[in-house]
């Protein structure tokens, strides 16, 4: 079975790479002692890419799976309870 | 019309004014030339509180608004654009 | 005595007004029945200018009472934690 | 020359190994077809992850570079403007 996020597949294996390919720059940059407010500026940016990564996964899940749950109203309030779960991980104070 | 937060509505209220409570103590606490690390912290107590009353409303907003327009299928999409929309306003890079 | 903070006194009470105004606002929203995501919207810009406060009082913070223990090496481990404490409390996941 | 995040090299080299390991699990979550939720939960893990080390950096920098330019009075001003502007991409709203 495929998830909502399928249609994206290809954009988000390209993005996480570039993610991937970010977290060996800093350990790279570390070796190389550069100085902490690159690396700072680096994990800044990896944190952001992340999240947007994210964000793109969360909307797709609640267009995809949230609506479907609701449209069926099979465990549509276990579906809204993880969604709200989840949104409280990515949104702190 | 009363929208799905109202059922909080007593507890909502009583949240806010607790929060104008700790913005006027801030402003208080500057008057008195109190240390900025008290500031900070009760800053940040505000940031946490305001946030939480946010996840409430938002949590009710799903449940309600969203699962309306879903089960309605009555401007679905919108209503989720405007979710998504929201919740990247509550979480940041 | 007086803290760091002080120069910018009138800005800082002058913006912490407003945010009072805006918490009142968001009280009187919900006893009107208003639309959830203009809640949220207003909540989101509640937490911003919070934040914001919380910036201008931790740059003279710095700049001030963590400059002069260093300066003086006195309590100067002590300032760092401290500071370091509340940059925590405001930089989250 | 070694910058003050020198001393905890190997635990900082070992914690971006793990989270370069982390960022291809969630590739990989992505080609078998996980759930939503799973690799939601991940990403949350990852950005935390990253945070972290942020902060070790942070606090590093902090107690080294910007305690020694204010010792100095070396470019003290520079110094603390740079804090806060990675303090700033840090936190965010």
């Amino acid at each position: 079975m495929s998830h909502p996020y399928a249609k994206n597949k290809t954009d988000l294996l390209t993005r996480l790479r570039r993610i991937e390919g970010q977290v060996r720059g800093v350990q790279k940059m570390i070796e190389e002692d550069r100085y902490c407010v690159e690396l700072l500026t680096q994990l800044a940016a990896i944190k952001n890419a992340t999240h947007k990564v994210a964000l793109s996964i969360l909307d797709a899940h609640t267009r995809g799976c949230v609506a479907d749950a609701i449209h069926h109203r099979a465990s549509e309030n276990e579906k809204i309870d993880e969604l709200m779960e989840v949104i409280r991980q990515f949104t702190k104070g």
